[in-house]
């Protein structure tokens, strides 16, 4: 038997994808990396999927893991070699378990981030992971990129919101992890290895995820400032007066606010919109009637009165608070009607936060790479996370002689100054493909040795998800 | 030179422990374990501690770390072979950073957990970790040891509170891993190899802690019930209700309750003393003025209401909350005053505690292996953490025949069960050289490969904590 034919035994029709629907899942969504496959293989369940990694084992075949195909690293997408099998998970939608006493669900990794929010509020409980593409990114994919987004000041990373995990291992063996305790200290957490692996390790096929409280109060905030440093007191203040009721704190510079307001018709800002700066609060809790508008109110006020803050804006009803979170939702495609965006997505120490862009900013300008670009950025302050963008209206992109060489000595200072004020040059994308020579580059020899040594111990023969990340 | 030259010119006299006060490191604190070293080496500060760990990599010598020396399953404890070399952290107390706008600190390995909550409570924050042992125990052991404790239900395990740590590897080399970063997706995160770990891949040396806001108001209650099933239910409509002002979920049954009056003067109970299961719940705010004290009588009214609870009390000044926790803190105190116990630190899913608490019952009896012995239970039921202690008065314990053979029986059934219904047979204190049978016997054998082989991956020689864990 041929490979084909032996995979087909393992997996039946259905399991393997024919070249007509491969396109899709050979390219990222965003069309930057293309790669080709062996065979797609789409297996139903652990057990054929095991089968899968058995055959390649015996083969000497690697492994490219794919969830929903909605990373922005080319993590899930094969080299162009086309010597590897890309393994979809997207067959795998079984939820095994759902454990209200324990707050717990298990479900198979081929679920989408928003059937899993959809089951949770079924039973009157919040998963909190939300992101931009929770429509089609899978739970598997989230696992293993240890997803971030809008609710991690509160509840956490992707890591955070893992119980316990049933992984395929290289050589095909099935680890069954599926734990749903909040203590187990019986040796080494395997789990945390496998979370943020993009696949490199094994395939997660299985995950026992915590739920939460239903939120069932929210308040909403719109603040001017005039500096990044003054977000950082009001963060502090926030946290001191509504504690574990802070969920959103996204801070956005003018520049980011303008051209949204330029390029998107329905929106304007909320103020009068002249504030350097402008952040976005939201406060919410389980109970219905927590006191959040007035916690809030008391603690804007105070700002306003010492002039930390210069104006703010409470949304008088839940229209005018989704009208916030659209200006800050849009972003993303009002950047690309007005441009060619450079992105990056670095982490810093909150305190850090200020001196750093101000201190890129800076280089950037004194190395000529941002002439007729404007710097914006848009994050999760509350996190560290900045999205620090260097945008180029269309006509002066389309001049730039050698965009690449352009893009990447943007790059370059944005990350290197990153760096030096503690931070990270990926909050919560990931490596992938596209971050691996950064990797090299900006992580100590002794930390590559540790990883280097853990995926030896994992992965030998280096078959999982080959040039990615490591 | 021989090694103690060579140790002494490394560490300075200061760094070395003579014969005199080595007893004291050489025994865990129960008096359990009992062990030799060819040296006691107390470096001050990084380098000194990798020196050694040089040192020892160059003469093939094996190295046990040593915090506070509280552990409670021998983990910091040398073997009588005395081949090793004992490895204090007492000396490295340095705080490093405290950073109030990034909400953290950095501090060294050998800092009492108490040293650092009294630093964050000097900067108007909390560190929440809590347990019985903090005026003693260090931050390197409670990393190493993945520590629970009182607040896990609201705050999580030591592993949920740590943000980098600084590493000294087997071969001596330092992992300088201090980020203060809460989102940072760049390749495996290596600290979570550590955490949890009791000494057995490396050394840890220093952490970046996450701080959280101060708690400044509170509300306690305690719940007579009729059953375990009843405080399940309780725990369900707490956590809706309240939320994230969850902080403590404590359950005792009536026998261990009546050990504590009985043993106890200063103890009553605060109810009528028949109900045969309590619950001691706290709730917890940074504001001020939290309406924690409505929110409870809520819940606990509508509980008393439909049935769930029997009867309940609530504090009326912090004087009799603080006679509450008075009764679920004395409790080991009360039971070694009582008889000899038997314990076990078993998690759970939650919903399976009383299913489990039962049948484990059951079994001992018709084992006839608790003849004269009373079962107690005590746990953080929040976290699915329950103590579970069979105990003998003396004199009953005095004539049981081979007691150690009783011992072993008792804990295989309870350990058993709990595997049975999906537990862990440690929670929370670890396996060290106590539990290193059980974890060979209950772990999959795919789940022991993966540890054995991250373990032969940073620790090929495996001169790190030999006899511990695995």
């Amino acid at each position: 038997m041929n490979l084909l034919e032996s995979l087909l035994e393992v997996v039946g029709p259905k399991g393997l994808v024919g070249a007509d629907d491969a396109e899709p899942l050979l390219t990222d969504w965003r069309g930057r990396y293309h790669g080709a496959a062996r065979a797609i293989v789409r297996p139903a369940d652990t057990a054929q999927l095991a089968g899968v990694m058995k055959l390649c084992a015996a083969h000497g075949i690697s492994v490219v893991p794919q969830g929903g195909n909605t990373g922005l690293v080319g993590g899930a997408t094969p080299s162009e070699a086309g010597d590897a099998i890309l393994l979809s998970l997207a067959r795998m939608v079984r939820v095994r378990e759902v454990d209200t006493r324990n707050d717990t669900i298990t479900v198979e990794a081929g679920c989408t981030l928003q059937q899993i929010q959809t089951l949770a509020a079924s039973v009157d409980r919040l998963f909190p992971l939300s992101l931009a593409s929770e429509g089609s990114c899978q739970i598997g994919g989230n696992i293993s990129t240890n997803a971030g987004g809008t609710a991690v000041l509160r509840y956490g990373n992707m890591r955070a919101l893992v119980l316990g995990l049933e992984v395929v291992l290289p050589d095909g063996r099935i680890w069954d992890g599926l734990r749903g305790l909040r203590k187990d200290n019986t040796g080494y957490d395997m789990k945390q290895l496998f979370i943020g692996a993009e696949g490199t390790l094994g395939v997660v096929t299985a995950a026992v995820l915590k739920l939460f409280p239903a939120l069932r109060s929210r308040a909403t905030a719109w603040v001017a400032l005039a500096s990044a440093d003054a977000a950082i007191d009001l963060l502090a203040r926030c946290r001191a007066a509504c504690g574990d009721a802070l969920t959103s704190f996204e801070l956005m510079s003018r520049s980011q606010l303008d051209i949204v307001y330029q390029q998107v018709a329905d929106t304007r800002d909320p103020l009068d919109g002249t504030s350097p700066w402008a952040l976005l609060i939201e406060l919410a809790d389980s109970s219905h009637d927590a006191p959040l508008q007035a916690m809030l109110e008391d603690v804007i006020g105070a700002a306003l009165e010492d002039g930390t803050a210069l104006d703010a804006a409470l949304p008088a009803n839940e229209t005018q608070a989704a009208a916030l979170w659209h200006i800050r939702h849009i972003v993303s495609e009002a950047n690309v009607r007005f441009g060619t965006s450079v992105t990056h997505d670095i982490s810093l120490p909150i305190s850090q936060i200020p001196g750093c862009l101000a201190q890129t900013e800076r280089r950037l300008s004194e190395a000529g790479l941002i002439e007729g670009a404007q710097c914006l950025y848009v994050g999760h302050v509350g996190d560290g996370n900045i999205h620090s963008i260097v945008i180029f209206p269309h006509h002066v992109w389309a001049r730039v002689e050698d965009r690449d060489a352009r893009a990447a000595k943007i790059g370059t200072i944005v990350n290197d100054t990153a760096v030096q004020f503690g931070g990270s040059i990926s909050a919560e994308h990931g490596i992938g493909q596209a971050h691996r020579g950064e990797l090299e580059h900006y992580k100590s020899d002794v930390e590559l040795d540790i990883m280097r040594a853990v995926k030896h111990a994992l992965d030998p023969d280096r078959r999982m998800n080959p040039g990615k990340l490591l």
